[in-house]
């Protein structure tokens, strides 16, 4: 060992994504939160994140198995990343993003049947953990000698696991814990005073704060608090490694690819260019583009995240991790649900997003159309664009119109969205023009965006717009994930010892 | 004449504003609308200026009397602009600049109390307008006298007069227009038929095209359609020549004010810089600064103007009046008043500034103190700042809990306003900051602002906060008119022969 001050070096990950699968979704419900295998990640990991925000509480464990828990179903994970393997339009249209059924806590499973398999303290890491997912009928040289090899090279591989609960009932979530950590002493063959003293949670988020003395006295064990922002980050830079996490909106109109001949495939002049080499503004009913995954992740800093949960933050994240919050907005999630909470029956964020599908926001916005009869050209608005949301709610008379649950659904999904678009883009922009800062990737995350296809196209035909159709919004399967993946990472480089 | 092409020069407003007045306000309503006297403008005016918006028209006409119709009073016309004519703070409130009254249309006075006055037809202008307006017992002589001087001079000055109508109710102000010309035929002795020959309409605004067989048709006159926002440029650069009119929070704490010893008057060291060097962030409960009108007009261009109507467009004037729509947002007033006529009582703008005055919005609205439990100092987010409008309102259980009128008023009218504000600053700072452009004044208009105390407040700190306290929000008294001040002054323009 040297005293001479070394130089900094590149920080890297110390969880192998090597061969990472993203799991089949088993219902509408778990759409973000999909396990993720990870065949080649061999430690023993006995710590849980949880990232509380202001309405949801977002939890991250990792536990060990043989194989992955389920076969990855190659169409839910892959999409479409090439003209070539794009079958039907409906395979890739965004609306397949889309939770199809309504789901509230109450819908959802119990506490027990919720938890994936186990932690593994690390105490135990000689192999007895690999002997209890052994199946008992091995021949038993082989099976010493595989557990001699897992004691080695620590095999098998693991998954990491996703959950979500309401902050409004966090005792939903300290329960669940509870049970993870009583069945995980349980498979172990450990104590529960044993298992207690190996897990950590590690807590980040707005709530970390707030309820770092519940969950420290309800589950005996040791909570530690990581920054919210250190943790987006990190979970950003990790998430995006993982294959066929990131998407975006492609330059294929569905159309025009269910209409072109497939062999050979050309992508028309008209969609790659946009009409007359003019981008289409974001609008609530934009034509709809072919979803791409990508399959081969490249590297992700420096970017931009948009983080959009209960608020708005937008961080800007330089090429060696440093961070900016260099604005956000008070007008997120928490104002679409909240407003149409007041404004509609909905009960749950998936009827209102429902109800949005099925609307139409002309009877309730002031389009450019209704003011001037027609575009107004010298301006570049075109009739259909939007000139006052809710514009035509209003009536000074004091007669109040009925409007639909469903047009007023829309109107606010698309106006919450195009705000936070706008605002991201000029941010955008302006350091993508910093030569400084040499940005070209912007991320949308949160829990407010749900997969959903008005959201994610309203977000990425923003970008698309005002880049002049040169860089594309990306958006991410376990978007409301990032804070708890990233304490959940952060944990994992404390916990190993520094590499030389 | 020479076939050389000149030179371009600066176009010059073809209107004397030496001594110009504005008058004092007959009702709270017509705060926005109050008469501006032109003791030295000479000219026969038989135009009307119409801007139809998508929720307002408003109209703006000419005048001619000897005198001011009522005589202008100082207190309400000239407010506060030095230390020294600060008086008590209540005086320079600016919850005094917000109406007190509700009012509605099915309020106000029929059309024919509300013309003042009378257009002049340029035909007549051989003195016989001035014989109308003189005393009946004046010495013949005398009287020959000052009409054969009339005739020359063109005394005497006169009046611009504004109106507003709900766009929705266009037939009152037909019927306005109707009963103004009508008026002004009978008071020039001249046949209704003349009198229509003679008036033209100045048509401007998004209902300019869509009502233009309309005006044609039941005013039977000339009716001519002007570009909207070459109006509000036109009408930006003249109103902001009229002493008053121009006003802005100043740097003087309406607190400090009332607590500082008058003489000598100095301003707080914590109130000129902040308290430690740092602004304070827009909030919906600000700080009151004193209000202070302009006594002194000074150049006006260049300047971004942020024109709040039904939605709301900004644009950049550059120094020789050429500009540029840069952006704009849908969440205008027309969202505000619409979304609130969905979820309060009210029935009129003013009943909502009123519910909203009265109203607490940390009790919809997630506070960063709500998530955190205290500050998130790291990153400059204090407990007290709203992470999330509306972001306490959603419960997911479909409880369904009530929310005050007030409340949700403040709440919305706070998110709308400050939206606003983000972006126009967003705007302002990179113009300002780029050389080209040479921008340094930020004015906001239209009739969404209502001088209400709130909207001026948020949008005020909003610039002062992000360019550290070195720029200001401008305001207007006739804010709303910017449109229809424009399309008159252009005709007026047009009317008069070229000077070379």
């Amino acid at each position: 060992m040297s005293t001479i001050p070394s130089l900094p070096t590149a920080k890297s990950i110390q969880v192998d994504t090597r061969g990472a699968l993203i799991l089949d979704e088993e219902s509408p419900e778990t759409r973000d939160s999909r396990g993720i295998y990870l065949p080649n990640y061999v430690e023993p990991v006995s710590h849980i994140a949880v990232d509380i925000g202001g309405s949801l509480a977002k939890v991250v464990y990792f536990t060990r198995s043989p194989e992955p828990p389920t076969s990855p179903s190659i169409a839910a994970t892959k999409g479409s990343n090439t003209a070539s393997n794009v079958t039907t339009p409906e395979s890739v249209s965004p609306g397949k993003l889309t939770p199809t059924t309504p789901s509230s806590p109450s819908h959802r499973h119990d506490a027990l049947s919720r938890v994936n398999g186990a932690l593994t303290p690390a105490v135990l890491d000689n192999g007895s953990s690999v002997a209890s997912v052994l199946p008992p009928s091995l021949d038993t040289h082989f099976r010493d000698s595989l557990l001699r090899r897992a004691s080695v090279h620590h095999l098998p591989g693991g998954s990491l696991n996703f959950e979500r609960f309401e902050t409004d009932r966090v005792d939903e979530c300290v329960e669940f814990l509870q049970t993870l950590i009583a069945r995980s002493a349980e498979i172990n063959g450990v104590s529960i005073e044993e298992m207690r003293k190996s897990v950590k949670i590690m807590a980040t988020g707005g709530g970390a704060h707030r309820f770092h003395e519940l969950f420290s006295s309800e589950l005996h064990v040791e909570v530690r608090r990581e920054d919210e922002m250190e943790c987006l980050i990190e979970g950003l830079k990790f998430i995006s490694l993982i294959p066929d996490e990131v998407y975006y909106f492609s330059d294929e109109l569905i159309h025009s690819v269910s209409h072109t001949p497939a062999v050979p495939f050309k992508i028309p002049a008209i969609v790659q260019n946009g009409v007359n080499g003019v981008y289409e503004r974001p609008s609530p009913d934009p034509p709809k583009y072919a979803v791409t995954f990508e399959q081969n992740p490249t590297p992700q800093l420096p970017c931009l995240l948009v983080n959009i949960g209960s608020g708005v933050s937008i961080i800007r994240v330089d090429e060696d991790g440093s961070f900016e919050r260099v604005s956000g907005t008070s007008l997120g999630g928490g104002t679409l649900w909240g407003l149409l909470s007041l404004l509609t029956p909905a009960t749950s964020f998936d009827e209102m997003l429902d109800l949005s599908e099925k609307g139409d926001n002309a009877t309730v916005d002031m389009l450019v159309g209704d003011i001037y009869g027609q575009d107004y050209t010298r301006m570049g608005l075109k009739s259909t664009m939007i000139a006052s949301s809710f514009g035509k709610v209003f009536k000074k008379d004091g007669k109040k119109v009925k409007f639909s649950a469903e047009d007023i659904s829309k109107s606010l999904l698309y106006a919450v969205s195009n705000n936070i678009g706008q605002i991201a883009q000029v941010d955008f922009i302006s350091y993508m023009n910093a030569e400084k800062y040499n940005l070209d990737r912007i991320y949308f995350g949160g829990c407010f965006i749900r997969g959903h296809a008005a959201t994610v196209g309203t977000l990425s035909y923003a970008i698309r717009f005002w880049s002049k159709g040169t860089k594309r919004a990306l958006f991410l399967r376990h978007e409301g994930f990032l804070g708890s993946i990233g304490a959940w990472i952060k944990n994992i480089e404390e916990e190993r010892p520094e590499r030389e």
